[in-house]
């Protein structure tokens, strides 16, 4: 069995194979047309990269017509049960950082607010990591309440100053809804102050991988292709605490986060 | 006098140095002050790289003081007069592709309609430039009409075929306003089309410069203190067919292009 | 304290603050002036960035003039006991995907056979995770014995079929000593075949510090200052687990390795 | 005619079609088969891109078995007579910039001397461009005689000071014979200096194309595709003075460079 073409094509998520959600395959007829084609082409299994909607989809499939399927995380967002890395948020993450010290070339320059908005509906990871790792003066995420009052006396104080050079980095999912929502409402509290939004959008879902991408889509790929050998059925492959981790792929929901207390201190203390 | 240093402040342009509007500057006042420390640090003359504003500041304040000021084109936008180049543009333009790139991965992906706003208030040049190297579908730029109709013709045919796949770049000074008012207008006509809007923003004006200005940033700025020394005042030093080439700085203002007929047939043709 | 100040210097290692190999701190005079500098600028304690050099160093130094040392590691080769990540890894093995990618468009083109060395004269993780990241035909490391027979008759049956594109990733530090000394072996083998060796060097060292790095700096950092805030002496900081791990600084010495056999195996299958 | 396809393929040169230096096609048996497989396909006529012992190739070709052949200008070194820009040189220049950016962060934190070769045998632009961009001290190409006790005793100096920090760039093909050799030269005159070298090698002939490139591979592809609807033969199409520029093919030669004495001022400048 050629295992390599499986990890490249792993590597670079369903890309390459041009799938994507088909509203055909929500019904029966749909998923007939499906298995005709995959008999077809003689394929014997599947391993589906994706979220906790495309493995529900995937086990209706496999129930039905006895084809074995293989799930791995595939979201930008890190948001599924079972795993502690996904495939897809470190090559994100590292394209808001690049973007996020971009703009910070602007913010330090001429001593401007600016507030960025990076990808996360339910899930405030690529804000957590890029907003550390740029040293944004605040991070606002769904997981967490935000205390906005205390964000605008900062602001003030600073503004007072002359001293506002700041970067608030936003998940699209935080309490106010994302970075216009955000902006305005600073806007309402301090109107002379003036106030930079950018969406940073799909440039987070693209580009080449990272390395770190690369190697956990290579072992992920490789233990699905070593479950379809042993004849496994419905089996999501994850990795925790560095070591590959299997179970059922009806257990692979999408999953509440909680942020852990040091990420919040070391969050305050650089803000402070 | 150690012109290294100053070479290499120039390719950064005045990020390093924090200057940028000052409102004081406009009055009388506020140019003694400036004098003052201009004397106080022993300084003899000015390098200003910038665009009209910044120019004519540098002459009202040559004239009151006695500073010899020379006048260096610093624009992503490439919209001065008397330079075939300005310092920015290369790398401005070079992260605009970037960023296209990856969104493409997903439009390529999932078959999508998006449209993509770049800088550009009153040129299409960094429009033009990343719309032809990113194979866009079309661009809109401030100098030229779009057929707007011609563009809602071709996205229904596309869409008829399932093969929506389509990138629209946009300048912020296009006739519509920018890229949310051109997907509205689009929108309006076909309500049922899923359109995508990305502003690529503020990441246009930081990074790491690119070979091209580095280079355009070393002769400039080389041939601004030969100017200095030779005790020249109030001149603009811009590039012309590859020659460095001198003008009075009141002559440097912003510059109303025609977009060269070739260009526009290449657009044309790579839209079709 | 301004702990941000302290995260962002760690997150660039010592590079900022031009410290290196002193060889005059190795005499007690040395550290004697170290020791008047370190006073006269009101610092209490130190966080040294480095490896089990820096830190046998920093002992005799904490011993001598009580000075609390607090030891994180940072070293590309990931070579330390006591931690899963060092600052400074993740950085170097993009870059030295990002180099081999480029130079497998060329290979990929013309078909032709590349060794690239890469950094690692102890350690070869940077060979191993580069080389699985980019699809390397073979990655040669110090930790593993070489079967140069296998790779010599794989090439040989390649050329045959005039399919000889192949890339081999080679750690520095590898039985053979290196790039050139494997293509020369190479050579010796297949005196026919045009082997084009490619030392990616100290690229390695440099750049922007990827979003991982910086977090484990931030994290690090963090848990640095808490140290010396507590009062504690001579504490190595490391991350294993995903959770802080601390351990006296004298035992954080440079780590034989050992690679897994799932890494093994993926190599082989990735090989074949 | 699908015009667009011809200029996405320009802008990645030969690569994606997996052209290469052929020796059968040196053979007339070799050029009957090249012509029976292109009239098997249905091609009409050829776009060359490559230098001048591609070009000699085409015309051979051309006048053998009658069909129109156009000459693009691609190569890395931009030494083609009848051209200002060469498709690749500008994204080859940025590789070597990023590169040495990474090693210059090295050099500064630890006062180290750097002798970095970039590719370059009859042609010293990317040595030039990428080492005026990155500010080194010496720059030596094979246009120009280099003065080596001149930088001798600079260096010497340097050491006395405890300031050796000094980049050193040379293309490959310098008086010396590349980075190596000019390293051996230096040791030999200053036995105790540390002299670190860093060849660049391939990387410089891949990555994804910069702006500039795909803009003129662009306007130099549309060009071809008109000579060859117009029913031009052998030409070779170039950009002067920012104009399309039409010459016989086979006076598309290597060129001999002459470097201005503009760049040689300023080099002379950058290294005092």
């Amino acid at each position: 069995m050629e295992s390599r073409s499986v990890a490249n094509i792993i590597q670079r998520g369903g890309t390459i194979l041009k799938t994507s959600r088909c509203k055909e395959f929500f019904t029966p007829a749909g998923r007939k047309k499906a298995y005709n084609n995959i008999k077809k082409h003689g394929i014997d299994g599947l391993v589906i990269i994706g979220g906790d909607g495309s493995f529900k989809g995937a086990q209706i499939f496999s129930n039905e017509y006895d084809i074995p399927c293989i799930g791995l995380p595939g979201t930008i967002d890190k948001d599924i049960a079972g795993t502690d890395f996904t495939i897809g948020f470190d090559t994100a993450v590292n394209t808001a950082v690049e973007a996020i010290d971009k703009i910070r070339d602007t913010a330090d320059a001429h001593d401007r607010l600016f507030v960025i908005e990076v990808m996360g509906r339910d899930a405030g990871y690529i804000a957590l990591h890029s907003g550390i790792a740029t040293g944004a003066e605040n991070i606002l995420i769904p997981e967490k309440k935000t205390d906005i009052e205390d964000i605008v006396v900062q602001l003030a104080e600073k503004e007072r100053r002359k001293k506002l050079m700041n970067i608030i980095v936003v998940a699209e999912g935080d309490e106010f809804g994302g970075g216009n929502e955000v902006a305005k409402v600073i806007k309402e509290r301090l109107p002379l102050l003036e106030v930079r939004v950018s969406i940073l959008g799909h440039i987070q879902r693209g580009g080449s991988p990272s390395c770190f991408d690369r190697l956990i889509a290579s072992r992920m790929g490789y233990s699905a292709v070593e479950c379809l050998i042993q004849g496994k059925y419905n089996v999501f492959v994850g990795i925790v605490n560095n070591r590959m981790h299997y179970m059922p792929l009806n257990e692979a929901v999408k999953k509440k986060q909680r942020i852990s207390d040091e990420w919040m201190k070391i969050v305050k203390i650089l803000a402070s």
